[in-house]
């Protein structure tokens, strides 16, 4: 028979895996509704009109295709195409929702397909983790992004980070101030590289785009805390969002305005986001800014105020997995329920029962006999817990509750084995 | 502007839809686990050769298939197709990790994409939620399907629904004492039409079908309890199976032998199991069974012993919205926290900053001022608290907490407040 594959750049999530990213979803989940996100579910594909034209040449060309169904099928016709983001998704749904009450806080966590070349840690199918709220200029929004992305890096013990902080019209002052108002966007593309290539590096990037070595010079004058002249509005709106964030109970320690974080995408048009852990770890597990342009792509009206942050889930996933933050067991059960015979059989699975009553997650061995054995499945899953209930339990209506690292165990009746266990 | 559509077939999960939803999945995720189900994610796609000859010509056409990126794809060349259940994607990895650990336990809740004609509370993107053990054949296996829809059931509130058991084999001797061994299937197919088209409905098929009215009339004999020539076995394992159920904590009332219980489907093997809602409502809100035969389409080995149950997890939901057993509330937010001027500000941003650290979920309004409006806006959205923070509030460093549909209110320091809304 044939083998068979995943298909190239995806791989399953097995169990110990999902145990883990379930328990990293759920607590961000919570956070984000703490701060009144709520989940948003999209279709897994558009209209391929909904998403052509909106990634630029290279995005277009890493979108997953779907054929047309029935007699178009065959002729090759495509008229939908997987979601490559979450955002334009977004920017449809407030197309398409004019009446939705505003402002509109959603938060999203789902897959997106992108048929990149595949490479460690990189896969052609991955989740992506927004949050964003919609339809205000309030700087209470801005600020929110910071303690949500705050909260949610701390609930997960990634605590050692900073939130690096900046704004648009901050660089576009910049821009002008070096005599470079006509190459904002590519002063910020050198910019962004900072972490990865050092000073030297973006200013060698800078001389080939066509800037000077004067105007380089001056740009680091700059970055070094120079007074930019006409970014006094940007850096009060930027104190203000900070001292709103701290109000919000973000620790003043892991926060700080940056004005040479740039963040690559050219639709921001305000305060920028970045969070990145202190340490040897390179780039950014979390990043968003405010862009008032793009949720009116679809709507044709004018801009709609719009702020919001991305958790870089998978990284954080790899990340905590690589800390030792992840729960160390590859299976949530508890306790395995060993079935001593046939005769006994019924007395387990009672009192199986009455410990998931209790909440407890049991799995019964389908082996029946040779305890050894049975123990030994336990051990092999990282089950913590043995359920046993021999002959002797059985007749004096006990059971034994043993613990398989340390050999201690708990013997009674079975309602007073799941009391003691729970308490 | 173009106007902008969903894909046909397909609906956005709106936060009041998204809410009621990720509770009703975050409960049989619960009581999964507590049996032993871990969840497993596969890829939305997998190669189109795995898919392919799985699902017959009809879901051969339902299919969604994904063009080859690069140069194959503009040739209409398709490599990709969207997952279609969640049963061939388990074979695969059952075939691709033969070293797993036996049983094998895996839940799964992920949509699958078909392209079906549209129709009420049908879509072309749906989720499933399945639970399978592979590998033995013990029949607790088979009575922890029956125990898991009976938990999950009783868990959603869904509480008066029954049970149907049945075995292929018994359907098999029935097949054989009527004379119609080489008519199993066709036998079978007509009779799973029994709760839509009654006894007539399948009698008129049965002779539509070639059966004489002599075979139909031993049918109803044999289905109203007259004993089966060698469906003994059959009839003693499932006795075997219920008696598990019961010692499982099924209750005996939610759970019966059914004859006549078919299941369409041509690949059960032994025992097959439906859950109904008692009352007017027709369909199944469950249904699996055992298929030894199915897990092995990859590896190539003998069968591969394998028992599950799919929970109808979009019949759930709405059943549930029709009955009245979700949230009326179509927002997690508990508290809006109104915002009395710039002054008053950090004092309700630390006060909702306190609630949060308590868990409370509260959103502060973007607006400022006109504190009307803002209760307004708490109640257009279905928000049951306010907080405010006026002059006098902030002066004396109190905050009031008002119940929006009684009015009462609870007013103090923040962490009086806070411990008064918790307690």
């Amino acid at each position: 028979m044939a083998k068979v594959f995943l298909p190239k750049g995806t791989r399953d999530l097995m169990p110990g895996t999902m145990n883990r990213r379930l328990m990293v979803i759920r607590t961000v989940r919570e956070i984000f509704s703490r701060y009144g996100f709520e989940p948003l579910e999209t279709p897994a594909f558009e209209r391929i009109e909904t998403l052509t034209g909106k990634y630029g040449d290279d995005g277009e060309k890493l979108m997953f295709r779907i054929l047309k169904r029935g007699e178009g099928g065959t002729k090759g016709q495509v008229d939908l195409a997987l979601r490559y983001d979450l955002t334009v998704p977004l920017a449809r749904v407030m197309a398409m929702n004019p009446g939705i009450p505003l402002p509109f806080k959603r938060s999203q966590i789902q897959p997106v397909w992108r048929a990149d070349r595949p490479q460690k840690g990189r896969y052609r199918e991955f989740y992506q983790c927004d949050v964003d709220t919609i339809g205000t200029e309030s700087p209470i929004a801005d600020a929110e992004c910071i303690a949500v992305v705050h909260d949610s890096l701390t609930a997960l013990g990634l605590t050692d980070f900073t939130i690096r902080v900046n704004h648009r019209q901050l660089l576009g002052a910049l821009a002008l101030a070096i005599g470079a108002e006509n190459q904002e966007t590519s002063m910020l593309q050198a910019l962004d590289k900072l972490d990865k290539v050092g000073r030297s590096g973006v200013e060698k990037e800078l001389i080939e785009r066509g800037f000077s070595s004067q105007q380089a010079s001056s740009l680091w004058d700059y970055l070094d805390g120079a007074p930019i002249p006409g970014a006094a509005e940007a850096e009060a709106h930027l104190r203000a969002i900070l001292g709103l964030a701290l109000d919000l109970g973000v620790d003043p320690d892991r926060v700080k305005l940056d004005r040479t974080l740039a963040r690559g995408l050219d639709y921001y048009t305000g305060p920028v986001f970045e969070a990145v852990l202190n340490g040897d770890y390179s780039g950014s597990i979390a990043g968003g800014g405010r862009y008032d342009g793009l949720i009116s792509m679809f709507s044709g009206k004018d801009d709609v105020p719009a702020v919001g942050v991305s958790l870089g889930i998978e990284r954080i996933f790899m990340l905590m997995e690589e800390m030792g933050l992840m729960p160390a067991a590859s299976t949530s059960t508890q306790v395995w329920a060993t079935v001593f015979s046939e005769d006994t059989r019924t007395a387990t699975l009672e009192a199986a029962s009455l410990l998931r009553q209790a909440g407890v997650r049991v799995q019964v061995s389908t082996r029946v006999g040779k305890l050894g054995r049975q123990l030994k499945d336990a051990d092999n899953r990282g089950v913590p817990y043995a359920l046993v209930c021999g002959p002797d339990e059985a007749a004096a209506g006990t059971v034994v509750l043993k613990n398989l690292t340390t050999g201690e165990q708990i013997s009674g009746p079975p309602e007073q084995v799941v009391r003691e266990f729970q308490g």
